[in-house]
């Protein structure tokens, strides 16, 4: 199931999903209309029950040992002022998940979900935290005011580590998987991603990040912009390179996650901008087939994320004005699934409980 | 803290709620303030933790002993035909949440909320379920086309039955509570309710319910608007007028729960179209002082319900296109109200985490 891409950067096989298949689809969807509701009432679960039934391939799906995995790392560019915080947050982030402390931490207790902090490429050293798997890539990504942010062949060893984390979970019996992230200046990198894979106008995929005034946000747009005039020979059709420009590690990784997680037959929850963002190099890599792995789990309020989740023709579960990463959107949706898979499997039929169908 | 309403239809003391005290604002917003996240980037659920902090009066809130009461009504109005379902279906469902297999039963489990099932006036006996609590106060209430639903006398012991209802589950030591309901035809009392207590177009408050089609949908029309033009001299701007001449049973026990909730400063979540028509009445007997203890958990389907959250000025948790009514909203938005309450007592401070602020 894998493929070679004809990329110049790429030494990555990329694991490209199976199509669902659809034979079931009829039979899920009388289960789902014989349930004692009207028809289509459980709106948005309903479509999630299909989902989840199909990409497991059975009447009676089950969300087993669910992980949510939150990849860091840091980004050359943040060097120029592109956020409200410093870079050495990302480093002090990732301490406070190794110690319980985050807000993704408070909800993966919350709900249920594993969670692992993975080290993808932050500045300085974790070694006196076991928590913290370690697949740095490298301690930051360069400045891509002066060249691509990653070599080609740290762009593939990023994504090989991404794959190489989910397998792990999956041998751990996991089969749905939240994927999130924390970078310092990493809304930067994903609006750079947005703009050269889609077009979008640039202006359109900057926001606000963690939280910049307007004229913290106006000097983030001129950073931007010098970034892509400063790659005018990038080929923007090839989403390796694009990704090892303008990219991060954490977001290198996520895409190798993704990708794994899918071609494993994984339900993929899938965050806000940044994580949106590796979806998108994802899916230009592996085709349409990656999509209906993915539950949207929210509409970050993050400038760019609305724009993103039109290109995939998203219909997010939550909208909350989230603007977080480290996946929390992914976790604070995972109980939705919860629900979907549990009217599933234990409402009533119509016949088992004696009530009368409706009259249309 | 409860006055009499000079309504010549009323015998029922109306529990008004205190106003919230803000006293503990200022901290609050700090508390919230200092976690490590950026300002405001857990959006709708710092509101709302803000929300419960104010209504439990303290920087450590908790949820305790969630409950989810389901009030079931037959209505005079159902014989017209306007639902998609036979009227028999009322009395067939309270059987259903009896044996743990509706929509409620499941998600309540699913989350680990308390549920009871009351028989506001559902036609038939239920004296073989004894979980089924008995508060019937007639076999449904009378056809609105030929007189009031119901009389003064019923509709304040509904009023009082309901309120009866909380007194207990606040023995219980619940102070967290979702009011749902079963009824076929209640989508139609609701869309009176709205329209004669707000003015706003009766054509806009009434919906599909649980599936009419267009046909089915004219029918109703019709039929509402003949129940209106036959009480010329209803007195529009008596909530308790309104609500015995074209409300339900399970609708007047809601409102007397919710009057009494507030009343006891428990947090209540508000569901669908129903729930927030009987949510109207306790606010126009009650006023302003109710709503800081509501909860809005989802924009229902239902064609009524955007026009009557506006009214409200509410922001829903959930749009997911539900439309089913028993409460099923409240239940799915209880695990985003214990990540409010989590991420304030349990995420770690910029300074605990040893974490640099933001630059702004």
């Amino acid at each position: 199931m894998s493929q070679q891409v004809a990329s110049p950067l790429a030494a990555f096989l990329v694991p490209v999903p199976r199509p669902l298949d659809l034979t079931l689809a009829g039979a899920i969807e009388q289960k789902i209309n014989q349930k004692t509701k009207p028809l289509g009432a459980l709106g948005q679960l309903e479509d999630l029950a299909r989902q989840v039934a199909l990409v497991q391939q059975t009447l009676t799906p089950t969300l087993r040992q669910p992980h949510l995995l939150v990849f860091a790392a840091d980004h050359g560019l943040a060097a120029e002022g592109v956020s409200a915080y410093p870079p050495d947050v990302t480093h002090q982030m990732v301490r406070n998940f190794a110690a319980g402390g985050a807000a993704i931490n408070v909800f993966c207790r919350l709900h249920g979900l594993t969670l692992r902090v993975i080290d993808a490429g932050v500045r300085g050293s974790f070694a006196d935290l076991p928590a913290v798997r370690d697949q740095k890539i490298a301690e930051g990504t360069r400045n891509a005011l002066y060249g691509p942010a990653m070599s080609a062949a740290e762009c593939a060893q990023a994504l090989r580590l991404g794959a190489a984390a989910v397998d792990e979970v999956a041998a751990a019996g996991c089969n749905v998987l939240g994927l999130g992230e924390m970078g310092i200046g990493n809304t930067s990198a994903a609006a750079l991603l947005l703009h050269c894979l889609t077009g979008h106008p640039l202006a359109e995929c900057v926001g606000r990040g963690t939280g910049l005034d307007a004229a913290g946000l106006a000097r983030k747009q001129a950073v931007l912009a010098a970034a892509v005039a400063a790659h005018p020979g990038l080929d923007r059709a090839d989403p390796l390179a694009v990704l090892a420009t303008f990219g991060g590690f954490e977001i290198a990784q996520l895409t190798g996650a993704m990708l794994r997680a899918a071609e494993l037959g994984m339900l993929l929850l899938i965050d806000g901008f940044i994580a949106s963002a590796a979806l998108l190099v994802a899916w230009r890599l592996a085709g349409d087939a990656v999509l209906p792995y993915c539950v949207f789990s929210h509409e970050s309020a993050e400038g760019g994320h609305p724009h993103l989740l039109r290109v995939f023709g998203a219909r997010p579960l939550l909208r909350l004005g989230l603007r977080l990463g480290e996946g929390t959107g992914c976790a604070l949706a995972y109980p939705l699934l919860q629900a979907a898979v549990a009217f599933l499997n234990e409402m009533a039929s119509f016949e088992s409980a004696g009530v009368a169908g409706g009259g249309e």
